[in-house]
């Protein structure tokens, strides 16, 4: 179990040394108003301040409303600022021109890459670092966009599984909305990111522990099947968790 | 001294084992009328075959004609697809609607990362992977747009310094018109890379050769300064060469 006021100072330390190291006094942030982005948002503030943490949701047209909504409740909650910078216009501009066939798999990492762009250049505007919010499940699956919304300057949440980003969350105070509600890529109507991996999040983090820290979790109770696929998502998505490969020098 | 024949031998199986492991028979490559896509590209057509590569220059309306020139004619040299996909419409957008103060450098950048985007979407369709353009001295000095240009799945001449680039490209026989053209970024106006970093690649490699692999380098009469601003822009950009850094698990 995770020493909760324990491990928020140890991620607030990180934050703090690593913007120290390398300059920065201010953060850039999106807020899809789920509970990863508000949980690093809330950390982000509890290491620089309300003040130098800038927050934004970017919305696509099919966007469910609840998102936007929930992101502007995180913002109001922390304090922060927040904008809202539509991507409808840029991402049909590229599909109808020059893409019409692609299917939703296609446009919603299109849209994770254009958020990355987008809060890039926010972050250049306020001389600001972009905060990751991937949790340790989604990465050690796969489960996200690489160059996408897994681009960013740091993960002060990138080693909590999901399960502990709900604890961390709980014991921060979070709107009890951003908590409770169905974790969803809101890429497309209707997606909610258990039905789409198959598995429920406790589930998933139990085999994960097992597997990958296999001295602190001897045992494991699930169907061997199920952990045969968890093993394939982390083997098949190996490649973003890692810098694209290169040759050594030759023997010149 | 690179030998070139082994060299390139040694580059082409790279990409064959890459592909072969990942399970991909297509590439997809951004053609920007310069000499590193060009070389990347004739590497990956010399790896999987002419029709196993389609290829992409993605120009904004104020990129130079002579850089979609260039890279058509690498295309046709290649006898590899060819398309063109304009990013104006995408771009102009953004920073109409949302960033009109952007200054050239964050244009520069999201254009960069926007290529990034249309490639990936584009390697989508063809069930590709994308081959990265990028090489060592621009690699080591940070000259490249983090999760824009040197986002790929793997880099074929990242680790041959600029100047053995020019070497293996005329080794090869590329037209003669792309290996002698001033590199450039082709970002805005009469932008040239040496000119913005403010020492030749010539140059430049001869301090990076000595400054990365002093066992081969033990010497280097150049001027400490420029060593030194070297030395710094090594250091600045470390971050681009490494994946966001994370917290290792707790003493839980």
């Amino acid at each position: 179990m995770l020493n909760l006021s324990s491990e928020t100072d140890r991620i607030i330390k990180f934050i703090k040394s690593y913007c120290h190291t390398s300059g920065f006094v201010n953060l850039v942030i999106g807020l899809s108003g789920g509970i990863d982005s508000a949980l690093s948002a809330a950390l982000a503030v509890a290491a620089l301040g309300e003040d130098q943490v800038f927050s934004y949701n970017i919305p696509y047209r099919n966007s469910h409303p609840d998102s936007a909504r929930d992101a502007a409740l995180v913002a109001a909650h922390l304090q922060i600022a927040h904008s809202s910078i539509d991507l409808t216009a840029v991402t049909d501009n590229y599909f109808d021109l020059y893409a019409h066939e692609a299917e939703p798999l296609r446009r919603g990492n299109w849209m994770a890459r254009i958020r990355m762009n987008i809060l890039y250049d926010q972050a250049a505007k306020h001389q600001a670092l972009v905060v990751g919010t991937g949790n340790r499940t989604e990465l050690l699956v796969g489960y996200c966009t690489q160059f996408g919304d897994s681009a960013c300057a740091f993960e002060p949440i990138g080693h909590l599984y999901k399960t502990e980003v709900w604890a961390l969350a709980q014991q921060l105070g979070l709107p009890e909305r951003v908590i409770d509600k169905t974790p969803t890529a809101d890429l497309w109507e209707g997606q909610s990111d258990e039905a789409e991996l198959g598995i429920s999040y406790p589930e998933l983090d139990i085999i994960l522990m097992h597997l990958t820290e296999p001295e602190l979790y001897p045992q494991c109770s699930a169907n061997p099947a199920v952990v045969e696929k968890v093993k394939r998502l982390i083997r098949n998505s190996e490649f973003k968790r890692h810098m694209p490969p290169l040759l050594t020098r030759g023997q010149c």
